[in-house]
């Protein structure tokens, strides 16, 4: 499954983790939910679980900045629909003192390479209505929340707990 | 990873699939994508992909009625919040022959019954704002589509080819 490798250089910047940032990535994971009130475990637990997810294989992490001050989890899969992967962008997150300097844009260019190379030829993600910086930067991007054409129906994003 | 095993009896007309179903499972999805004018890679080629990853363990085929007449496809993997799995439903699909009869509900009240027992805690998918008969189904069974509170912004599901 998908490594990110020679990619180190590609996107200035932007880096691949390895096992040595699960603790740092942990800290952006808990800090982005503590923003957005969502529940977190705390730093230490997700840093344990995002190593254990490093280890199988089949998810990457993008990091920006000295901080490290952003990250993307791009978790892969192979496609029900082609030989390919499918990979979903499950977090992107910049903390808050360094937005508007083009870090999110740096870790999704540096995603859709990472992806391409991994052997995905379909990405997806879900965002919110009021996270218009967000929607921003994916429609600039080539993405799209329209079925069929770009004038299509909306495609919601709908979960629940179980 | 998950497998539907004693839940076989548990939601009437609804069985898990076996690795013999994956000739009638490509048959359905391709129905499924020509009746939507999405592409498709044809049945047979769909029945070796499913046959594939029904063996690698981390999907789950529900079929519906004798046809079989419908299918619900659930994708697992472990979640970055909690230590249990997440569930995507990534396509939900019944005939148009045997609509309105309940076999949609059927298949999602059974999807969320196997997708507990494998140890997810959180389920999600994407749909189309014009497919009302999809959408009134989610919401009854507690799916929400917005953010934070039941009037929060709402989520948008965004993609593109890689």
């Amino acid at each position: 499954m998908p490594r990110a490798g020679d990619e180190r250089h590609a996107h200035p910047g932007v880096r691949p983790a390895g096992p040595d940032d699960a603790a740092a990535i942990g800290e952006l994971l808990h800090r982005f939910n503590t923003e957005f009130d969502e529940p977190t475990p705390g730093s230490e637990q997700l840093a344990r679980r995002i190593g254990r997810l490093l280890e199988a294989g089949d998810n990457t992490v993008l990091l920006a900045g000295a901080g490290p001050d952003g990250l993307a989890v791009l978790r892969f899969r192979p496609s029900l629909w082609s030989d390919g992967l499918e990979c979903h962008v499950a977090e992107l997150y910049v903390v808050p003192e360094t937005r508007r300097q083009g870090l999110g844009r740096a870790l999704m260019l540096a995603a859709i390479d990472v992806a391409r190379r991994a052997g995905a030829d379909h990405m997806d993600l879900g965002t919110g209505d009021a996270d218009h910086a967000a929607r921003a930067l994916y429609e600039s991007l080539g993405f799209s929340n329209r079925g069929g054409t770009p004038d299509g129906p909306v495609n919601y994003f709908y979960e629940r707990d179980l």
